[in-house]
């Protein structure tokens, strides 16, 4: 079983090897867009998309393959916020999180062929985030380290942001961008995993 | 200010790092006990100890000072887990984790001076963790990996057991090791950090 994990992101490339996942890594190159208007449909529909573009070149290759795809969103007041633009924009998005609590979704997409069978399993893993109270002085350097710059909801909780999170309930590397339990038990009981 | 870390884990030291808190690390070297029933006042007093041992040196020294002490437990069954013993006694532990939650409390204590001030401040920060139903294959699987031997419920979160934390409710640093958010805004409130 070839197991690849169609990401280019560098926590999704540590998360998979902290869950023991034997995966080869190959992003996806496109531009993904989704049409959904459910938020849970529009991060596994993006996942699949993901997903698609690597199994296409894999189903060449004889034997068996396993591809995931893996989208993170981040759901706040019922909005998708995704990477901010600009840094004025990351702190328009970071004042948008106070005072209630947000989501983080990530949907994932197995591709896999396995013998005779060619299946695909997807799911959304969600994650409530809840962030303290941040000052004008605090969300102005918070995004000054860049850490915002390339993250849904302008923030990435395993950086400095970590001391702005007042509580999560959930699966934490869910929010990071991949839920590795779930992702785990998945593999496992579709028999994707290596014997160990 | 002098701030210093009375704590020797190389996990907490990443922690305070990871929080911006700019501190020195000068491990407590004493053994510590605490005759508290209450869990919450069992992890705030050894944390205490741990601070004092520390604080005893730097009160000989002039000027400010904040010595952070803190230590994590893990409580199952109203019983509070330590480091396991041997192996057969993280699979002992893993096993009694299984079917319901558990807590993992932080407590942290500053002693400091500032000023002609000399204070002490405590708390204990609680998470709440779930585990996945393990096979016993799994859990031996994972207590080979040498990882439970030095960890209160002879796991760590950050490591490979990240695939069986099926959910947490709280702090997620605080199962680490360090409840940075709390730290950073009991500092922060106290006039402790250096401004920024």
């Amino acid at each position: 079983m070839r197991i690849i994990l169609a990401s280019g992101s560098p926590r999704r490339r540590e998360l998979i090897q902290q869950a023991g996942i034997p995966a080869k890594i190959c992003p996806a190159r496109g531009k993904e867009v989704s049409t959904c208007k459910d938020p849970r449909d529009y991060a596994a529909d993006l996942a699949r998309h993901k997903a698609e573009e690597v199994a296409e070149r894999e189903r060449e290759i004889p034997g068996n393959y396993c591809v995931i795809g893996a989208d993170t969103i981040v759901v706040s007041n019922r909005t998708i916020l995704g990477k901010p633009r600009d840094r004025e924009d990351a702190r328009t998005i970071l004042r948008s999180l106070q005072g209630h609590g947000h989501e983080v979704m990530t949907g994932v997409c197995l591709l896999y062929r396995k013998g005779e069978e060619e299946r695909a399993l997807s799911f959304t893993e969600v994650s409530q985030v809840t962030v303290c109270p941040m000052t004008e002085e605090e969300i102005g350097r918070y995004v000054s380290t860049g850490e915002a710059d390339d993250k849904a909801g302008a923030y990435g909780i395993q950086g400095a942001f970590g001391i702005y999170i007042a509580k999560i309930e959930g699966d934490y590397y869910n929010i990071v961008g991949l839920p590795i339990a779930r992702l785990y038990h998945t593999m496992r009981d579709a028999g994707l995993l290596p014997e160990s």
